[in-house]
């Protein structure tokens, strides 16, 4: 039997154990035709054996592998994304590892976030619960790397940790890499397929997304019916008489008042939804994944509190929270199984993802400046990398401002406070009468000094550990922008090609005339969706430094009440 | 020539180098008669050849050295102490080398407290400014071991100084070798020859000094004139056209109101006077000598702070506060060189000094119970132990916070505000007109953290430097009472050998009452100063602990104002 073989379309660098890396063209030794979650287990032209991504290459069937000289952004062949008709999507076929938003796949690994197909029954396992994925820091929630190590309380587990957090710092941001494979992010998305009219689809009134012209440029248009939704205290749950156990959250969200109840793989499958289905919309990053301790009060709140980050992004955003999906997620009974598998099965087969996302988009009727378009975009890039930075810097600082709170401000202030105790503890032995007062506000004091030592290590839960949160959350957008930009500036250059090939009399004016209406949508959504950023990073950032610093100001006063206290004591002394 | 030889009195243990240890009883060779400074150099029975004190020694002249069953505390004989005249001083005769209520006499360093007699022209001599005393830590201000590396702003050197002080803390204190020549002290202090009834002189009315009987027991009479003394800023003077340069301090007691100028030396010579003087009286230690930098503002400053307190304590002391010499010090005009002289020769041949200065106290009517007397002082010991390791382990504590304030506090704050400001430049690179005000709002909250790390690094030397200082000067007080509590416990002997002397016959009653009476003048001496310690303690911990209290609210307060100025700027933003 011969070897199964396949060529590389893009470049992959492989970034965890156990993938390898390819070069775009380089043809591969594949082990099956059957991918797993998404990737393929094979060989690469120097005989390094690992994983990378399935949608990556296409499978050479026949003597395909020496006709190397095509051209890899082709859209015809019979690699799995050549399958997608010249003429756009038929709604009959959708490659089961659709490539989302992000550069690469995600990890293989069980809590790959594309639940399998057509497979309602595996719904119900616990593969959130019971979760076998390694406790390597590279292999868990490696899809959240901007999260992890990063993530709030990191300065709780140990110093190693934040050694992680420094090393990851050192290494910047990993928007560097992401941007290696030139394009493939446009074409993956369907930006591409988009932008030279191949998509097509029925687009209902209630998939209607709307830019409008705002002050400052092309805004999302505003929710008519905005709404919010708290998330309770989670409760463990046990099903199959106490054999298995999982966590779920009571969401009450405020436009219909009935609770629902959700557990963390329904946060974790809506995400991949959004994902596919937004290609140049920041889809918040959900909380990491965690192998280990999942029933601990500690993580459970941290998770609770990042999921409150998250949902409050998600219903802050105009599209994201109208959108069926979510709506589904957010309102579908908890206990109606049916109605809850008939919204994840139509989720799922929805349409309207990726390139046919674009077609729902309707804009400004005065089509956008491309210049002022691509100097915007490319301010835009400028102030993520230097926030990136920034952001980073602020979190590994504010970790470590906690760790020393926690540690080395309260030991230094507790032991002053012992140190006082002893001295009155000595005084205590001259039975001097004129001295007893003195000796126990010299005790009350040590006291006091120990209480502050106390809460200094308390403070950092209250006041450096959601400006972490809000870190972590910003890092997550962040790190999709890259990709967002990617495709704008794909559309950008296919305007640009599409002008040179009309004067080279290659293309008609009216092919080009479509292409550039393409790329204003393109455009007026991710300027949109740059416009909203920034709305809602004003208004955290804003909030949150607020919030801190009442903390710190009624911290301070809790400090200053005790020592008056304690001044108080030597009163009568 | 034959080898000059002397037997030791007294055990010496050498604690610096060029000092050799000697047994009592043990042969030494000297290699001069003529002493330095009150130091003999010799060799040892086992070779070793170093300085050890003159006093400790007497010379053989004849060959003595086989008669050395001799009783070591005996009166009379050959060695310079033997020299005082069995029947009491006749005042012709003053040892050039008389030890003080310290158990080992000062080191052999032109730094020696006791300035050489009849000899007035080298007053002028700058010692204290162009000292030669080695920069070693074991010779400078040898004399204020426990002053020395626990002193304020230690922390303030480097970190070498902090192990320092933890070295001199795991030495805890020298208050045991101090106590390893039994009675040496006893018989130095003139304790013995005053019990024994060897003391005799002509007192004054005066020098009268009244112990009463107070609430708590024995306490010294009430100065009826009280004063105290202000330290104003210090100046540099010179003299010889500039070619010699001191720090003048101008001081102004209260009940004169005659500024006096007094420079370094002219304490340090009043506190070998009152050392000299008062044996069961604990002199507040001057603040320690230093080699170099003696004109450094930082130096100056501290030294000031240091003669505050120690003026404060002098004036504070019903007997230092009233005594000739002291009042000599306070009011004879800087520029009446003559009575300078005259009241300088006058102290210095004063005869009230040692064992004489029992004979000027006058006790209550009824005498104490002398074993309520032991148990007291046995009390107190207790006391002092435990006080002086409660206070080596608060300096410790202190010292080590200041300096975690200074550089770690500062530190951590500052990195905060650096990392908001960052925050707030990289989000200045977005334009969005809306966003301005954040920006500013961070950024002003980025210089409150730093203005904060500021605050934390100034604040040691309001709060904690003076904690420090008076610590600093209780262990002074503290490394002086165990020869003051040796000299009553002498006292405390000779009554109980006297009893059994007379039991046995081999004294009369008479003389024994003798002994009693003045065991109980002496006994009233010491409860009187342990009680004005207990006073002045109370007093000073309360009005300092008070202090630091209060340093530490107001700097808490300034923490928070600092802050609600930086939350007001988020109001508009």
């Amino acid at each position: 039997i011969m070897a199964l073989r396949a060529r590389a379309l893009y470049d992959f660098n492989s970034e965890n154990p156990g993938e390898v890396s390819v070069k775009e063209s380089e043809i591969l030794t594949l082990y099956s035709e059957q991918d797993i979650e998404g990737w393929f287990e094979g060989t690469n032209s120097r005989g390094e054996r690992g994983l990378f991504p399935a949608s990556y290459v296409e499978i050479l069937r026949n003597d395909a592998a020496s006709a190397s000289n095509n051209n890899s952004c082709s859209t015809s062949g019979d690699s799995r994304y050549a399958n997608i008709p010249a003429g756009g999507f038929d709604g009959s076929y959708k490659p089961q590892n659709k490539v989302e938003n992000f550069s690469k796949p995600p990890p293989p690994s069980l809590c790959s976030f594309s639940a399998p197909q057509g497979s309602d029954d595996d719904w119900d396992d616990d593969w959130d619960d019971n979760s076998t994925v390694a406790d390597e820091p590279g292999t868990v929630g490696g899809r959240y790397r901007d999260f992890e190590g990063n993530g709030p309380s990191t300065y709780r587990v140990s110093t190693s940790s934040m050694q992680r957090a420094n090393a990851q710092q050192a290494k910047s941001s990993a928007t560097v890499s992401r941007n290696l494979n030139r394009f493939s992010t446009f074409v993956k998305s369907g930006g591409e397929a988009f932008v030279l009219g191949e998509a097509s689809g029925f687009v209902k009134d209630g998939d209607k997304i709307c830019v409008v012209m705002g002050q400052y440029g092309p805004e999302w248009q505003e929710n008519p019916y905005p709404f919010s939704c708290t998330i309770d205290d989670p409760t463990k749950q046990t099903k199959f008489k106490g054999m298995k156990s999982y966590i779920s959250y009571k969401l009450t969200p405020t436009h219909t008042q009935n609770q629902v109840n959700r557990r963390y793989k329904h946060f974790d499958w809506l995400y991949a939804r959004l994902v596919e289905k937004f290609p140049v919309i920041s889809v918040p990053h959900i909380p990491e994944k965690q192998a280990t301790g999942r029933f601990e009060e500690d993580f459970i709140s941290k998770r609770r509190k990042g999921l409150i980050w998250w949902m409050n992004h998600m219903t802050s955003h105009p599209v994201l929270a109208r959108c069926d999906v979510f709506q589904h997620f957010l309102t579908c009974s908890s206990t109606d199984e049916k109605t809850w598998k008939q919204g994840k099965r139509k989720a799922e087969k929805d349409e309207m993802v990726g390139a046919n996302f674009f077609l729902t988009i309707s804009t400004p009727a005065a089509p956008l400046d491309f210049q002022e378009v691509e100097s915007k975009i490319d301010g835009f890039k400028t102030f993520t990398k230097r926030m990136d930075d920034s952001t980073l810097q602020l979190n590994a600082t504010v970790s470590e401002f906690a760790r020393k709170q926690i540690s080395g401000f309260k030991k230094e202030y507790q032991k002053v406070g012992m140190s006082f105790k002893l001295l009155s503890q000595a005084f205590e032995i001259d039975q001097q009468p004129y001295s007893a007062g003195l000796n126990q506000a010299i005790s009350f004091t040590g006291d006091a000094y120990e209480a502050i030592g106390e809460y200094f290590a308390e403070q950092p839960s209250k006041d450096l550990d959601p400006i972490m949160d809000l870190l972590a959350l910003y890092q997550g957008h962040l790190a999709n922008y890259p990709d967002i930009i990617h495709v704008q500036k794909g559309a950008l250059t296919k305007v640009k090609e599409s002008q040179k090939h009309v004067e080279e009399g290659k293309m008609d004016r009216a092919q080009a005339e479509g292409i550039n209406e393409r790329c204003n949508i393109i455009s007026c959504a991710t300027l949109a969706e740059i416009q909203h950023f920034h709305h809602i990073r004003v208004r955290d950032f804003k909030a949150q430094m607020q919030h801190h610093l009442q903390q710190q100001i009624t911290f301070f006063q809790k400090i200053t009440g005790k020592l008056e206290e304690a001044l108080q004591k030597y009163d009568n002394a």
